[in-house]
């Protein structure tokens, strides 16, 4: 166990040289379950999509040559020669000259290639009077002109919204092939804190970053496991963090880190096995004492714990350690331009994140307000943030009005 | 019953004069289960946040102004009274000229009003030497700096995302009051549409509806119910309506609606009840067919069949409609200008909505390219669109080149 604070770039560094996100293993999921999913294979289709020319309107399917030259007062004179129905396969052939009663959706009987609208059409028992041309293919959704058969209708990673569901659908699949969600189990620690819940004991506060902290591993991708607080005890943190391992793909915990006399939990995670810890402290503000550990391939992120700065270091550290689980793509955090509204003051020698919330200048611009951080324990101060400007640590401040980048905590999600 | 067609304004106030788009009641969820739940009620704390001064730093509480004047130079000579621990209510009291050890989030003790870092003394024994000043609630955490006892933490409204659950649990709630989600079964009518799973029939397709319209109400905040394909059958179209107007909060058909001699759902939602229907076509293309009915007080949808106008009519009316069933905010559709990469018709008569897919000019302006959308059957069409751009009906065309405001489909849930 090393003790050297890393900076913010080194401790990405060897998070991504020790952790690579990929997904955790596939699926099969019913297809109705599907939603915000991720498919885990490329999907090819077996069938032409639609599986047969159809007519998009009602009317009749003819020979468009038949029609040609057709107007107002020059009407193509065709015999219907019979009626193909939806939802069955024609029984009728359409030879020049003949017309077939037709529905949106029918198939186009062997011999026709277009429809004609019924609105064009007047029609006496068996003669039918067509009063505009069609050309070839006209309202007629061609075979396979949707998805062909052989086709790579949808490709592995896609997230599965509306539209993928419902390609799916048209293939005739009930079930999608998708990587499995991540199970991230949440603790927390610390003799301070105790379970929302009970009556409050005078000198405790109620758990907030084991309950924050879960939703965003559900924003992320993942699936939270909430196990309540630990106490500051070796043993019973020891028990707590094994239990998770063995249960959960990664462990989130946050508290007890700090470096004061009861920062067991870095400690404990070094010695649960290799590698053990990878990063011990990040020289950034607020989320110093956040650590990173590794218990063969499941990394335990054990965050600050004051809540902002877990939900930050959270953002900036173990998402795109869930979404790349997860096989999501891995999104950077959204940027926008504004200007800064107040100076903003950097800790000496760390890279400090400013929370800021974003107001609309008279000309049109946006002006970044530093948020009060409350001593960066505040858990209204993530609500009122729409996201933070970085200080770097070899700059003092950036002062009122030089422009800054906003990365937008709202949209990481 | 009527048959004149709305124009799309009159259908939308047809559909805003008789749907009061409110919340369906209330329940209570686990917190661990409430996120993107909309809460219910305002929340008032009854208790201060934090509920005590805590210090934000490892180190001593001392009263301020013992310090004042303290250098590297000329230290501030104290004497340490005891030890405050975390999570305990503390056992002592600081008075002028004392100190007393504290850990991060332990109380500050009667007496004491600031917190000197541990980095800034020096201990030998039961002296302390204090080598920078602090002021008046320095590193200290104040009780209620966070929320206050009476304060509305949250308002009746509030979407819970990873902060408002944290608010909640700061709070020491464990359940969370929320609306209940409105339930919306999903069918598909028409004869040509069977159920995937199974092999498909000559003549027939897969439902895509049933399955892409499912999806999108569990975007807009509702609870899907899939209740199949149901057969161009009076008497069977009418036992699935009813069945699945008494077990939802609102009905979604799709198919079944043309003007051919199918159109068995508008007349059968007709004669579930009063008022009946209230929309019936509608003077758009695509979406011509829509129709929208009111038994007492639940909505009966009906969608076109083909699988993008459904999905673009449910944007347009339904997704509203779920959404402040739920209690979510109904947020417009988001727009952004671009520039008409091609000339788009509109359809005689009728508002029309070209697909459209943004694309990134040299100039770096966004262009708005139409996607074919092949004969407004394809579901692929809206896998690649990123949303539509309105034609007015009073227009012949929009010309390429000409500024359009781009309705953007892939944000509007």
């Amino acid at each position: 166990m090393f003790r050297r604070l890393m900076s913010f770039d080194e401790a990405k560094n060897a998070i991504n040289q020790h952790i690579k996100p990929q997904p955790l293993g596939t699926e099969e999921v019913p297809l109705l379950e599907a939603h915000s999913r991720v498919l885990s294979q490329d999907v090819t289709s077996d069938l032409d999509i639609p599986p047969f020319s159809r007519s998009t309107v009602d009317g009749y399917a003819v020979k468009a040559e038949d029609t040609y030259g057709a107007e107002e007062n020059t009407p193509a004179k065709l015999k219907v020669c019979g009626t193909v129905n939806v939802g069955e396969p024609p029984q009728i052939r359409v030879a020049k000259g003949e017309a077939a009663e037709i529905v949106t959706g029918a198939p186009i009987p062997d011999g026709a290639d277009a429809s004609v609208m019924v609105e064009n059409t007047q029609r006496n028992g068996a003669e039918l009077l067509v009063y505009r041309a069609v050309t070839k293919s006209e309202n007629v959704m061609k075979k396979g002109s949707d998805i062909k058969k052989g086709e790579t209708a949808l490709k592995a990673g896609t997230v599965l919204g509306t539209s993928e569901i419902g390609v799916l659908a048209a293939l005739g699949a009930t079930k999608a092939k998708v990587y499995k969600v991540p199970v991230v189990a949440v603790l927390s620690t610390g003799g301070e804190v105790t379970e929302p819940g009970g009556k409050l004991p005078p000198g405790k506060i109620y758990d907030i970053n084991a309950y924050s902290l879960s939703a965003a591993v559900l924003e992320a991708g993942g699936k939270p496991v909430y196990m309540g607080v630990v106490p500051d005890d070796k043993e019973q943190l020891r028990k707590a963090l094994e239990h998770a391992l063995a249960s959960a793909d990664a462990v989130i915990t946050s508290g007890g880190v700090s470096v004061g006399p009861h920062d067991l939990t870095p400690k404990t995670v070094d010695s649960l096995g290799e590698p053990g810890l990878i990063v011990c402290g990040v020289a950034v503000k607020p989320g110093k004492p956040t650590t990173v550990g590794l218990v063969g391939r499941k990394p335990v992120f054990s965050m600050p714990g004051h809540p902002t700065s877990a939900l930050l270091l959270f953002h900036l550290l173990v998402r795109p350690v869930i979404q790349g689980f997860a096989g999501r793509p891995v999104r950077e955090i959204a940027v926008v331009k504004a200007v800064a509204g107040a100076r903003m003051f950097s800790a000496k020698g760390r890279r400090t994140f400013v929370m800021v919330k974003l107001k609309r200048a008279d000309s049109g611009g946006l002006v970044a307000e530093p948020v009060e951080t409350g001593a960066s324990g505040a858990i209204t101060t993530l609500a009122k943030a729409d996201g933070f400007v970085e200080v770097p640590a070899d700059e003092q401040f950036i002062d009122a009005g030089e422009e800054v980048a906003v990365s937008l905590l709202k949209s990481a999600s």
